[in-house]
């Protein structure tokens, strides 16, 4: 009776911590795999290669590719890579750089800004105006561009696509940095690093509010 | 008989699973514990403040703290955090800067390589003679340095402490991108940005080694 009832409780009790444990077991691994984001290191300079189809789709989805017959490589390099992660943005792209030329990234931006991306982007006074910039462009397609007034530069050279990946290194977004520098892109969607990225851009943002601007 | 040896099998199948199961649950949560590395986001200018508390200290560990009493204040800021990072290195300390002219840090480096860690810097050979440059002093305190023959610029701002904490963003090691500029550094030590780091690093200590060197 009582051994009988004792070794009846005892079971069901390890039952119960067996199930328990394998639950405990279960959600910290389904936690380890839910949290793996995208991690990713692009090395350059990226060698001279065509995006054009990458563009191409990315402007008319679901149209029939065109294979382009430029005399250019066609296969992934670390710019269409970079140029792939950009172009996954559905709702926002902040970007926040000292120099922006290169004429794919800026087609790029322009695309998703026609598609309904809100497209904001922060850039230094100083290169704003050279020759070759995107800027001008970029504000001709109605893109809202903000820009220091500080003797010291707006260094930056980050994008945040949708308020979760962040996009940042060494390079700026030009076809010299590009094609001929030693450059790092760090691809991430780790919120510990992309949050005080999202922080910096909207104290940026804020603080080269146009209204602020003073003309001397 | 066969009852009550049944009843015990289940109980002692039901306790090995239950065993089993919080084994693995605390193996997840151990191994979550262990796997959360180093993440910080430093963003840039910093405000002028003193680092000699923090230099002297680490030039004489264990030495009776000699406050400092300059008008600058003491408290904690991005570059003093960059500095304790940077101080943190026992073995290795692999530097590849496109521009390295911050006499603090330079300091911190030369401190270092006396201490017995073996440093080893990339830098461009369009910036290290300018002016106000740390190359030279670096050089002279018998710290390997070595430079591109490249048309584009080694334009990377990272540094890789004990092959373990990478350090890198926007951010050249010059004083006016410290206190003037908006930049940004990202310390981390997750393995999957460490390891590409690392492997360009040794890529273009190679490839920059004098025995390449072509002269003209």
């Amino acid at each position: 009776g009582g051994g009988m009832w004792a070794a009846g409780a005892a079971r069901r009790a390890g039952l119960a911590l067996a199930a328990l444990g394998l639950a405990l077991a279960l959600a910290a691994w389904r936690r380890r795999r839910r949290a793996r984001p995208l991690r990713e290191v692009l090395v350059f300079p990226s060698p001279p290669s065509c995006t054009e189809a990458l563009l191409a789709e990315a402007a008319e989805p679901g149209a029939a590719a065109r294979p382009c017959h430029c005399p250019l490589p066609h296969g992934d390099c670390p710019l269409s890579r970079l140029l792939r992660h950009l172009l996954t943005a559905r709702r926002s792209l902040d970007i926040c750089l000292f120099a922006f030329s290169s004429p794919q990234l800026g087609r790029a931006v322009r695309l998703l800004h026609r598609r309904g991306v809100r497209v904001r982007i922060v850039t230094d006074a100083q290169y704003m105006g050279l020759q070759g910039s995107q800027i001008g462009l970029l504000r001709q397609a109605g893109i809202q561009v903000r820009h220091d007034q500080e003797s010291g530069y707006m260094h930056h050279k980050f994008a945040v696509v949708d308020g979760k990946m962040l996009i940042t290194g060494s390079l700026n977004w030009t076809t010299q940095a590009i094609q001929n520098n030693r450059e790092n892109v760090l691809v991430t969607e780790d919120v510990e690093y992309v949050q005080p990225f999202l922080d910096e851009f909207e104290r940026v943002w804020e603080k080269y509010n146009p209204i602020n601007y003073k003309f001397f």
